[in-house]
């Protein structure tokens, strides 16, 4: 019989070999209810701190459901230090870029306000749950932390010196691709304006920053969350952790 | 006032000076109903063949309605010569593979059916729309065709020989990283596999391939419709029309 777990799940609690682990009322009905696990079930938990356990299911209660850590199956595996920073758009395309954030290895979403944001309401705790989700699904061992609503300027007034900042130019179609294999390494920011990119005042102000690069994502205009997609994966390969 | 068009369509009609150009029930719709266009307003059409193009509205009625081109706004640019491979995967991520494929400037977009697909269903004349939608969007003046579901194996057998095609193996992690730069011109196709990836008959198979180069997408594993945009990226900026 295969005791592999197959279903990953997040949870809060320290895990540990012999650590008994509670479960939330809704993991639990998913577990037993939806899933139909019985006692002896392995089910994969982690933590964003201790890798990932393979756990042993000891009560299979949707009330009182507790499972029990057996061994480490994967050590806790950090991404690069990269925040996502971006304007929210609508509902969907905002989860979709949270979700492809937690993904594509970002260590921390930082939702922000710019000139031409059209939203300025998210739920912070929607889009942690849909972070966790991305997470438990991907295989990660870590959970980006999704920050609250910030605006852009406040919060490049109190940017952290050492932080570089990618940020997508439109403008700078047809002049030769900045090198990224060649920027400095260390933590980064990559941020991606709303529909209808950023203002010329923000530009100019982006432009002076010391600390900000700029790259082309091509001649054509992209989505939002085809920008953030595109330009995680372009700094992933050239600075982060795929190689 | 400004008459620069706010309003992109996609045509099947002829473009050029003078030409009167006819849209259909719905664009007339959306063009006189929705938007409440009146006779001398200016919208962009593009068909695919004859770059962009303003065009007057010259009757305003939505049984009837009447374009005619004024000048040319922009010159047809071709997408560089790369098919998007991707096996079908829930509705809205296939519409989503379709939506970015067609921003992210891939020039053929072809379902296929592999080993651990699990939708064989697709309807044809829905992706065409999306992608004619997101080449309206993205300013685009190419619109992708989206092909009908293949088989991958009957595709392979028939591969054109001159054409690359890139994969993703999610058993290179670790692995040296590909020189996307030094990979050989000319026309590629990028394949996305499903859910659960290749099958291992299939992996074997493309690695036997002497037109097939993989890559790895970093060490967590990517949604298919992640997977898709990340490679198109990392394509276009090495080998594609991202400079």
């Amino acid at each position: 019989m295969d005791k592999t777990a197959k279903i990953r799940l997040y949870v809060d609690a320290e895990l540990g070999a012999g650590q008994p682990v509670a479960v939330t009322k809704d993991q639990a009905h998913y577990l037993f209810g939806v899933m139909r696990l019985k006692t002896g079930a392995m089910v994969a938990l982690f933590n964003g701190r201790d890798g990932e356990w393979q756990a042993e299911v000891i009560v299979a209660n949707k009330r009182n459901a507790v499972l029990e850590c057996r061994s480490q199956s994967k050590p806790l595996q950090m991404p690069p230090d990269l925040w996502l920073l971006f304007a929210p758009i609508k509902k969907a395309r905002t989860d979709f870029i949270v979700e492809k954030a937690a993904e594509m290895g970002a260590a921390r979403i930082c939702p922000v306000v710019t000139d031409y944001t059209q939203s300025e309401r998210m739920r912070q705790d929607r889009l942690q749950a849909h972070a966790v989700e991305a997470a438990e699904q991907c295989g990660g061992t870590y959970v980006p932390e999704v920050a609250d609503l910030t605006r852009l300027d406040k919060m490049l007034e109190n940017w952290p010196q050492d932080r570089h900042l990618l940020f997508c130019d439109e403008t700078r179609v047809g002049e030769p691709a900045t090198d990224l294999a060649a920027l400095p390494r260390g933590p980064w920011a990559i941020l991606i304006g709303p529909e209808g990119g950023f203002s010329p005042d923000e530009v100019d102000f982006l432009r002076g920053l010391d600390f900000a690069h700029s790259i082309s994502l091509g001649p054509r205009i992209l989505r939002a969350d085809t920008a953030a997609v595109a330009a995680l994966a372009l700094w992933q390969r050239a600075l982060g952790d795929w190689v």
